[in-house]
């Protein structure tokens, strides 16, 4: 196990753990499986689906072998993260117009999203180190699973968001679970400069997406829906593009089922952004080399608001390595799609829709085709964000094709019966 | 299987099904586990943890033999419920002054309540009946649980509440999942009495705490602990008690686990009510035997806010089976408890915390030993009242011990340092 630089090809010790290398690139963790004996490990995560008390009932450290082998077992916390249904339902079928989509619903972790898989890695890399202070710059999902993970292991977790626009609501979970969320002065580079220049000093663990551990556990996402389906994965994933470092853990932990032999083919991933925050999608669809960031972006799925996303490199290699495509949808779009997840009895969060509203218009158009199979990573839950949902529900306009207002009726048969 | 009036005595057969005797009084379901092998069937629950992709997955149809024995396989629903988390947390055990507490955290139910256990079971009876309208009367837990399971089905819900005083907040899961919800002139009590009048030529299976069916689905929370415990159950039990029906079914369990042979002694059972709503916690105080309706009950827990439990009789027969004990705390201690359990990297609703205040108070107070062992559990899911967490940690009053603020800070070492 060492860091590698995605830029200059540089390797580090993972002794010296650092966040960047040195040319400033982006590191990720590599692994050497070649010592590894697939049929015992696939023996080995089949029996542990049975545990429940251990650390290993969880569906991120059932696959420690290809995670983070070298931890030792006393620094394995876990909150029963993962072990996600993996759900089948024809309504969604019927509006996507294709053969089988399954939806992995990420929503059911412990904080309500995909972000657990990867930060219960990262913080326990951090408490391996022996610290004790986790820090991240984000009022999303990211904030409250590392504040849930931060307080079930003692730790305080310090959370920085710039005091301009900050929406109270978004940071209520966190706050719940006692991190420190600190309103500065500034932008959001701002606060992720000052995090890698102090961390040292003030002994933080940055968790930002950077972090290459997060990377490692999010692999576990993949590895669980081949468990599921026994290792025999459908034609395509499909995951939403925000800050893509879900792409590039979807890629990584591909790769390494294929590389081990647990799996014979390669599924093609396709990533879904939100028309006003899509410059992965341009940069792909325009062919260029380099990312464009938005500088405004602008979309109703506030996970996927983000104009410069920096693992777009790591999320290109995947597109690379799966032939992958890119497709952007519109607000309304997202919002239908999720209406109709919401009313299959699964529910989401607005980016998580993106992923069947995607796949929809990649059917419509030909890209996909109707007798394919999919599974769409829905990536959080539905309670995230109910602001959303009273706009669409009791505030609808023309665009709400599935709106379902409040009834007020007399309470009799008669009444009743016509509803 | 049999209904069994736990009034008059009456029995009817499954097949006569009914949500009321004719006497009027509440109906239990009776089940003959005489001819059932206790060791095949632990071997049985063991082997299907390591189910993922078949109803047995589920943490309720993996008791199935005890819940539903005679329900075919094709009408089994199940959405990944059950599983839930049992954490043992030495801040929680601290701050209550005990040797052990385990917290059981149903909130990391599907759509976030312990009400999902037994929701599952009255849906998939009512569609085995050739149902698909299902309806109850609640604006909480109990209508979004019964809004997923009906949408998962492609059944229809109706919620009916009250057009007074009805807090949108409260229904937006509820809608969200596809719930017809009809906002009707008048009072809880007259909108139970039309269902229970014309559920039949409405078509309409009912869904409230009454239905016999959910109290069999509830009782696998106490199974699973048990399992999970490996069949030694620590030597407390603690549960919110609102509409009561949980503590009926945490009884009926125990007493299957007991008359199994799964379990050698039953633990001791502790119900705790909010101050302000609690007429069972008055009546088994005060020696009565007749509960007194609290008329205007009040608590900022409103899953407790109940001030008729239909269930008290079943709850008062769990206290006799038990030699348990009842208990009420205030709001103050309800949300100075769930502060803790959130800020411990938990997480639940108010009323999931009256668990660990009321603890802590009988601990207090001696009736229950500090070097004895317990598992609170944990109802429902923090994310369901945003609400109650901007109040205490914002607008923060003396009473609020742990509230946890927003900080306004500059960006540079020297304010950071001493957060």
């Amino acid at each position: 196990m060492q860091l590698h630089c995605i830029d200059c090809d540089s390797r580090y010790s993972i002794s010296d753990f650092k966040y960047a290398c040195s040319c400033g690139g982006l590191l990720e963790i590599e692994q050497d499986f070649k010592f590894l004996d697939s049929e015992y490990l696939k023996r080995k995560f089949e029996q542990r689906l049975s545990d429940r008390m251990t650390p290993y009932a969880s569906g991120v450290w059932r696959y420690k072998e290809l995670i983070f082998p070298e931890l030792e077992d006393r620094f394995l916390i876990t909150k029963n993260e993962g072990n996600t249904g993996l759900y089948d339902i024809e309504r969604v079928n019927q509006y996507v117009g294709i053969k089988k989509i399954w939806l992995k619903s990420q929503s059911e972790n412990p904080s309500g999203s995909f972000k657990d898989n990867g930060m219960v890695v990262a913080v326990s890399h951090g408490k391996s180190l022996g610290l004790d202070k986790f820090t991240c710059t984000s009022t999303g999902n990211t904030s409250s699973s590392l504040a849930m993970y931060s307080s079930l292991t003692n730790s305080q977790s310090y959370v920085f968001v710039p005091d301009k626009n900050i929406s109270l609501n978004k940071v209520l979970q966190t706050i719940s679970y006692g991190a420190k969320v600190i309103a500065f002065e500034g932008t959001y580079d701002q606060g992720i400069d000052f995090l890698e220049k102090y961390s040292g000093e003030l002994g933080l663990y940055i968790c930002n997406s950077i972090n290459p551990f997060r990377i490692e556990g999010q692999k576990s996402i993949i590895y669980e829906i081949a468990q599921y389906l026994r290792w025999e994965l459908p034609d395509w994933i499909v995951v939403p593009g925000g800050a893509l470092s879900n792409v590039s853990a979807l890629g990584k932990g591909l790769g390494d089922l294929y590389e081990l032999g647990f799996i014979n083919r390669l599924p093609r991933v396709a990533v879904v952004q939100a028309e006003g925050a899509s410059p992965f999608h341009q940069m792909i669809s325009k062919n260029k080399n380099e990312l464009q960031p938005e500088l405004q972006p602008k979309t109703v799925a506030s996970a996927l608001n983000i104009g410069n996303p920096p693992s777009w490199k790591k999320a290109r290699n995947t597109l690379n390595a799966t032939n992958g495509i890119t497709v952007s949808v519109t607000d309304d779009e997202i919002l239908n799609a999720k209406a109709v997840i919401d009313q299959s009895g699964i529910g989401c969060e607005p980016a998580s829709a993106s992923t069947v509203a995607g796949l929809k218009k990649l059917c419509e158009s030909g890209q996909i085709h109707r007798d394919e199979t999919a599974v769409c990573i829905l990536t959080g839950n539905l309670l995230k964000d109910t602001e959303v949902l009273r706009q669409y529900h009791l505030e609808c306009t023309e665009n709400s094709l599935f709106a379902n207002p409040l009834i007020k009726s007399k309470l009799n048969i008669e009444s009743i019966k016509h509803l």
